[in-house]
């Protein structure tokens, strides 16, 4: 490829802080290879469930084509899931982006817009009947770290989608790269995407 | 105790997203113990290194006193050790703090502020010279995850300080608790403050 990957971070208020936060660190570590921009309904921020603003830099109406884009859970998806501007987003995005991920109930979302339908995702152990009722069409996965369908990845719950976002930069990079970023941020990576106890916690197997 | 337990994150231009946001993910699933508030010397908003940035809630004149503060690491360190406001705001909040926290290159900011002089502390595993030389009266801990002295707690480099946070956590509400905010957060939680496989990697043990 030339030039770098353009990485959008979808915001909508009450979205989980981590989620988040967690795969744009990684992303982040790699200025050469990604640009982040902050992508929201509105200006001027959205805030956490847990309290902190984020600054968006962009409106849907002016974001232009991704390459990549990340959507986050959070509490606000219970309100999103019925907000056509954001699901037309999503869906107008996808054709053109090289990846789509989700993290947690973000996997709500990328359902509610028509991007899983038929394909294989997984979602929070703790909120999976919700997001199951978002995606009828959708083959959920109860026990899964991460799920990678196509250029489509969703995530477990909140601290799910460092891993998740690992094994993308291992997909459209190198596995070098990717072991590099977790070791650059001291992070434990889970390489394997069936790894996951907290399905078996919230006895979802 | 009464009320809830005032939690500031310490914010300055290029700070590393995760390494705040980690932590504040953790102390924020327990919003009835914990109100979040994000500081720095000056309001709108502070850039993480990573891009995205966050606004800031208080000021240094109108924080008040906390009961915890965070502090990170991140590229702007290297500037803000010659900070002469932030170094005394860590210093003035210090004496009737709880927990005075750091992660990764904050505990440099600790160091300068004259907090960890005494105290064992650690700090991310690839910038460890550049801390060490900012505490000449700390007992420096190359290999920890986190180092807990008295009321300082100081961690490794980034994720390092989820474990750290959920240490906290242990330490002033209970194991119980933190164990609640790890599986909510589906967060694979290094409990022993001496595994660090970074130290090794990075030929500091």
């Amino acid at each position: 490829m030339t030039g770098k990957r353009r990485l959008g971070a979808l915001f909508f208020d009450r979205f989980e802080l981590l989620d988040i936060f967690g795969p744009l660190e990684m992303f982040g570590v790699l200025p050469d290879l990604y640009e982040i921009v902050t992508v929201a309904e509105r200006k001027p921020s959205m805030a956490s469930t847990q309290g902190p603003s984020v600054t968006i830099d962009r409106t849907f109406a002016d974001c232009g084509q991704l390459d990549v884009l990340l959507v986050p859970g959070g509490i606000g998806t219970r309100g999103e899931v019925n907000n056509p501007a954001l699901l037309r987003f999503i869906a107008d995005q996808y054709p053109k982006l090289t990846v789509l991920a989700s993290i947690c109930t973000g996997a709500g979302l990328l359902a509610r817009a028509g991007v899983l339908d038929g394909r294989r995702a997984t979602s929070n152990k703790r909120a999976f009947q919700w997001v199951v009722e978002q995606g009828a069409k959708t083959i959920w996965v109860p026990e899964a770290r991460w799920v990678e369908d196509g250029n489509v990845f969703t995530s477990g719950g909140v601290a799910a989608g460092i891993d998740m976002a690992l094994a993308i930069i291992a997909r459209l990079e190198s596995d070098e790269v990717a072991t590099g970023v977790a070791q650059h941020t001291e992070y434990d990576w889970h390489r394997d995407a069936s790894w996951d106890p907290f399905a078996k916690l919230n006895n979802l197997v």
